[in-house]
Formats: structure tokens, C-alpha cells, sequence
């Protein structure tokens, strides 16, 4: 039985501080039945796609805790879920999760079509500082909003009328680490999803890369990663220019092989879709990226026995 | 003081297994002249540079041993490392290794411009089968010919007047390796140099992938493995029809924003430059993939702890 299932990327363009929550989600829920009209079962939105990307700035804790989420779903965000469900859509949703215990997190779910959670992601790779930096009216505090995610990288089935795929979930800089993408392959990952904010230049005026670079860097990781562990990929950017901040498009949906199949582009809310072939993984699973005849662990341990780089004596 | 380094990849056409061994080594030097006329400083060749790919036949012992190398360098061999020591030409050389104890490696070494052997590295990453597969014209006996690398991922210094880089070395089927790449970027290493033969189609007739989408595969992952290991990358093909088998050429030079800077037009003997700034690694190390500030090793512990994907239960 085939096992093909169509998926869109809903790029969002910028959220901006002053955008009320409902103006928001209105903007979700357009991106989410655009989307089913082009036929998609599965809707990837960006990280934090609820709000504007909020670490930029420094904040006070009443100010910061009014952009999280203190449970999924919520009254604010249930408009989401039962629209999706009704239409027997299931989703990623990126999000700022503040735990009852108070514990902070950047996180996403993916939703089954039938409403339920199917699986949770706390990212891990945190860019950024913990500390503001003095004279720069831009910040990047994720390391001081957020704890590191401490869920590891859990692969999850999706539902059986998906034909019951092995989904992934990162979100934005982890897509830039091998070791996240392997940790899931070693599940025999079918599809990674995720969500990104990513600057498109140095909203401080410094010098900088170039927003086509950046681009560049942000689908290169996303090809290579999923051509190396034989899986499909869809990674999905809040665009545009966000509260006086750029942030790079450049929404794509990968294939096993590394190719991009569908991609975004404009710098605003976007739908791309394409039809994800499950089985196409396993050419790369058996061949080329036969893990157990191939792979030789005992040879990797500096991947977990040390943390920076440690050149060799000059 | 500026560390540049003017670095070539020697690319070579196909090496014919009734080819005498002076008239390939003939070759290999004139490659070599040519790129020391370009005032390269560095020079990559192949992987197996000395013979054609001989893990495609089925061999008895003493057929086989004849494609080895007893020693490095040797007689046979000693006219190239002359005339590199005289143009002031350090290189890198992948050839079959037999030990004094009869061991047999896939190697690759780096020589400095004073002749000296600077690093050895062998192959970890070994493709093929044990197995001689009946009823197949064509073989990949890698895994049958040679042992699995025992020298781990070990990077090493050039000399101080290449500007002291961190070097490090993959042959082949490595490349593909995010974990190989990654052992090297823990050393902090701010080039890599790679040797392959890799097939351009199924030489048996069955179907598979494109020489396009191969030659695509082995790009990107050099590409996407620089970037996010913020080094420098020469990965260099024995290319064409060798003894009936087709292989990719595809030779690049890849900066660490993942920019080829540098790629060969043809499938024969090709020299291609670029100058290498190690300082242009510090802005990804430093930044970006800081490992230290942004690894978290915990997390990755299935990358040793197991070989084989486990997917979740259906």
C-alpha cells in the first residue's frame, strides 16, 4: 500500500509586538485551510508562531511570561485545533511552553488529526546569550528566556492513516546540528519537521552575512541533513521584517535525496505542499545509509566525550 | 599575518587496471607540476590514486597484494615525493596499505613539503559487501579487502609555513559521514581533504541513481559537512569509464560557508585551486558553531550507544 501523504509548510511573515493573539491565529487558521484545500494532511507552521520572536528584547518576568503558553491546547489557540480537526488536518506548532512548575521552553507539538498531541519537542540547541548585551538594541536571549530542552530527540508514529510514519521534530539552530538529525535516524526517521525564526542580517547595523547567504546556510543544513540520514524534511520560517528585525524566508519541503521539492517565495504567510513519499526513504535506509552495516561508534565518541573544540598543540 | 594557503585538488580520469604503475605515477606528477605551477602548495589526489578501484573484481591473494603498497613512500612512489619535496609541494595520497603484519588498509597520507609524512588516516566509513555476490560482473569488496580504520579521526597540524593549520583527512565514502566530520571539527580542524571513487551508475546494468543525482550527493555533503564544521574542504574524484565502470568526478573546493569556490569541468586529469584563508573558519567557530557554547552531548548518546536505526513500534 502506498504511503504517501501530502504535506504543506505554512511560512508565516511577521508577527509583529503590537499584533493581538487573535489576529494571529486568524492568520493560522487561513494558512491551515489554504492548506487543506490544496488537499495537505499535515500543516508545519514556524517556531514561536504565536507571537513575535520575543527574545530579541529584554523584558521583565510579567511581560515576558505573556508570550507562553501555560497549557496546549488553550482557550486562545483551540479555535486552531478545532478548525484542524475538523477538517481532519493534524499540525506542527511552534510555541513558547511555560511548564506548571514554571520551567520555560521552546517547544512544538504535532497534533493528529483528531486533535490529540501526538508528540512534544524542547529544543535543544539554543542560540544566543544569557546575558543582555550592554548598548545593543537587539538582543538574542533564548539562552536566558529558555532552559535546554530536556526531552532528547523523540521519534514518534504518526497515525495509521498516515500510513504510520516515524516523524521527527526540531526547531530552528538544531537544524543546523548533525547530532540532532542522527539521533533521530537511529529511530529511522521518515519526516523531520521544524520551524524556524532565523535572522536575515544584524538588526544592530553591523557587518554581516547576507540574507541570501543566511538562506543559503539555512536550506543547505536542511538538504544535506535529510539526504544523510534518508528522510523527508519540511522546515518552515516566520518571514519579513519583524518589529525593525529581518528575518529570512526561504520556507522548504526536502526530499530523501536532498532535493528541494517545494519552496517559498515570499517573505509573507505562504503555503507550499508537496506529496511525501514515505517509502522513498528506504533506498537510502538499505543502501547507502545502512546504519548497522556501516556506521562504526566506537570510533565517535568524542561527539559525546567533549563539549568545545580541542585543536591539536600548534 | 595572513594564513593563506593556495590548495589544489588533482583530479584524476580513470586509472585502467592494465595501466603500468610509471605510467600512472607519470601522470600523478604532472598533475602535480601543474598545480605547483599554479602556485598551489597543497595538492589532493584521489582516493586508491596509485591503481584503478580493484574491490570491483573478485581476487585471489596474490592478485590482489600486487595492488597494495608495502611501505610508503617506495620505490615505485619515491619519484613523486621527489619531485614534490623539490617544488616545495606538500600532498595528500590515498593508496592500499598492507602492513608488515599483513594488515590491509584503505589509507590516505599527507606529506609536507619537506617529504615528511605529516598525518595517516584509514578509511572507517567502508562500503561494499564481504560477500562476493554471484552473478555480478562488477563488485564492491571494499568491506572484504580491507579492515575497518584504527586510527580513529586523527587531526594534525601543517607545517608553520602553511600557517600551522588544523588538518585533518576522510577518504571516500567518509564524506558522507556527519559523525567523521564532526570528530574532526571537535579537533577544531580548518581543512579537510578527501579522496573518492564513487560510481557513476550501477556498472551491472540495474537501475539506480543518475550520475547527476550521485555527483549531486557527494557535493552536498561535503558542502553542508564545511559549513556546519566551519572548515575548509578539497574533495577530489578519480573520475570516467575505468575498466568498464563508470565513475563520478565532481571534484570541489568548498569554503566554511559551504561555497563551492572551486569545481572540476571534466572527468579527467584536472587540476583546480583556490586559495584557502584558515582565518575565514573563525567567524562559524567562533559564532555559529561554537561548540562549546552550544553543544549538548548528553543528549547525543544514541550516536555511540547503538549501530543500527530502531524505529518506534508500529
Amino acid at each position: 500500500m502506498p504511503r504517501i501523504l501530502r504535506v504543506a509548510g505554512a511560512q508565516t511573515g511577521p508577527i509583529q509586538r503590537a499584533d493581538s493573539r487573535a489576529r494571529t491565529l486568524s492568520r493560522l487558521i487561513a494558512l491551515l485551510e489554504e492548506a487543506a484545500g490544496q488537499g495537505a494532511r499535515l500543516v508545519v507552521f514556524p517556531e514561536l508562531a504565536l507571537t513575535t520572536f520575543f527574545p530579541r528584547w529584554p523584558m521583565e518576568e510579567a511581560e515576558l511570561l505573556a508570550h507562553f503558553e501555560r497549557a496546549m491546547p488553550n482557550p486562545d489557540v483551540q479555535p486552531l485545533f478545532d478548525r484542524a480537526q475538523a477538517l481532519g488536518v493534524g499540525f506542527y506548532l511552534g510555541y513558547a511552553e511555560l511548564t506548571e512548575e514554571g520551567r520555560r521552553f521552546n517547544t512544538a507539538i504535532t497534533v493528529g488529526p483528531d486533535g490529540r498531541i501526538l508528540g512534544k519537542y524542547r529544543k535543544i540547541h539554543l542560540p544566543g546569550s544569557r546575558e543582555i548585551r550592554a548598548g545593543q538594541r537587539y538582543q538574542q536571549l533564548e539562552k536566558r528566556y529558555f532552559e535546554y530542552g530536556d526531552l532528547g530527540f523523540p521519534a514518534f508514529r504518526g497515525p495509521a492513516a498516515w500510513g504510520s510514519p516515524v516523524l521527527g521534530m526540531l526547531v530552528c539552530n538544531d537544524r543546523r546540528w548533525p547530532e540532532a538529525w542522527r539521533c533521530y535516524g537511529l529511530q529511522g526517521v521518515e519526516l523531520m519537521m521544524m520551524g524556524y525564526n532565523s535572522a536575515a542580517y544584524d538588526p544592530n547595523g553591523g557587518e554581516g552575512e547576507s540574507a541570501e547567504l543566511r538562506t543559503f546556510h539555512s536550506t543547505l543544513a536542511v538538504q544535506a541533513n535529510a539526504y544523510m540520514n534518508a528522510t523527508w524534511a519540511v522546515s518552515v520560517a516566520k518571514a519579513g521584517v519583524e518589529d525593525g528585525a529581518g528575518l529570512i524566508g526561504g520556507s522548504v519541503i526536502v526530499d530523501p535525496n536532498g532535493i528541494v521539492v517545494a519552496g517559498a517565495r515570499t517573505l509573507e504567510d505562504e503555503v507550499i505542499v508537496a506529496d511525501v513519499d514515505f517509502d522513498a526513504c528506504r533506498q537510502g535506509k538499505e543502501k547507502m545509509f545502512n546504519f548497522a552495516a556501516h556506521r562504526r561508534p566506537q570510533w565517535y565518541r568524542p561527539i559525546v566525550e567533549q563539549v568545545g573544540a580541542v585543536p591539536p598543540p600548534a
